[in-house]
């Protein structure tokens, strides 16, 4: 099993593990019950305040789960745990303790009662602060209020969903068209 | 230059290509006039409509010919054509033609005046279909009524952003996870 050691991670910046578009596991509390989500559908939506969208299917457990608890935290795994996370994704927190379930450990956050998925390479810490477009579009916007990520690799492995039970796992990390950028674009 | 070969495609499936994350280039076309913009923040929202979500800076020159035209086209570029997609975000089309600049090729659509880029491996034509949350959230909704896919290679190298000028290239595709899926996940 992946153990990473995590440090404080600037929220304005998250846009780095998020933007190449990994899944990723929602993890949710409510009334001391955890669950955990397997999440394609999401976007960053605002560097600062630092805003993630994502669509949360009304069917999922963790629907009802993180709009009465108007929290949660969005963990990035990589593709040592892939296969946790596509039976979390094959469950339902209604008839599984996904914790126990898939043997990770739920780890205190510091500004949400959610947990941090230890085994993942980072943890955001999320607060919902706009319900409004939940019952039009499923569409859930996120302040990520505290961010803790991995020291080592730089670059994590994630994986990437195609649909039809396909995974695209992420490829080399590329510096050579950085000098093609106006520097106030960095 | 890549001259990739492209068949319909059912736009209630392309989270194939888009929720992967690649960077996609979005054209619009208002009063004769075409632009094409580099963007990283978009998502999926749902298979039927097939909606997408994605933000647009007010600064960007496509931010009013979008709301303007309320058409546009999601094209997503590979890895051959970075450095076109790279040049594209670090200059703004009140400045430059980009299809001139970088010897792009327009290709009239099927339901929408926006042009389609033919080096792109996918194209995908988008109505606006809520401009409600632009004000507040510099989100755009767009339904795709006709998308176009290229016949090869199944899965394209496209290029995901990580910030900071780098570049994350799609790796390699993987099936082993898929016999964890329940049938109707898939």
């Amino acid at each position: 099993m992946v153990r990473y050691t995590k440090k404080d991670f600037p929220v304005s910046n998250v846009r780095r593990f998020l933007e190449p578009g990994p899944i990723v596991l929602v993890s949710s509390c409510l009334k001391g019950e955890m669950n955990i989500m397997t999440m394609g559908w999401h976007m960053i939506m605002e560097f600062e305040p630092s805003l993630i969208g994502c669509y949360i299917w009304t069917e999922n457990h963790t629907f009802s789960m993180i709009r009465k608890s108007r929290e949660c935290v969005f963990n990035v795994p990589t593709v040592e745990i892939a296969d946790k996370v596509v039976g979390i994704g094959n469950c339902s927190g209604r008839d599984v303790d996904k914790f126990k379930q898939f043997n990770l450990t739920p780890l205190t956050g510091q500004a949400v009662k959610a947990p941090l998925i230890q085994e993942c390479y980072a943890n955001f810490e999320c607060k919902l602060v706009d319900s409004s477009l939940i019952k039009k579009y499923s569409l859930f916007v996120f302040e990520v209020v505290k961010a803790h990520v991995a020291t080592s690799p730089k670059f994590p492995k994630t994986i990437h969903y195609r649909g039809d039970g396909l995974f695209m796992i992420s490829g080399p990390t590329v510096k050579k068209w950085r000098p093609l950028f106006r520097p106030e674009m960095l």
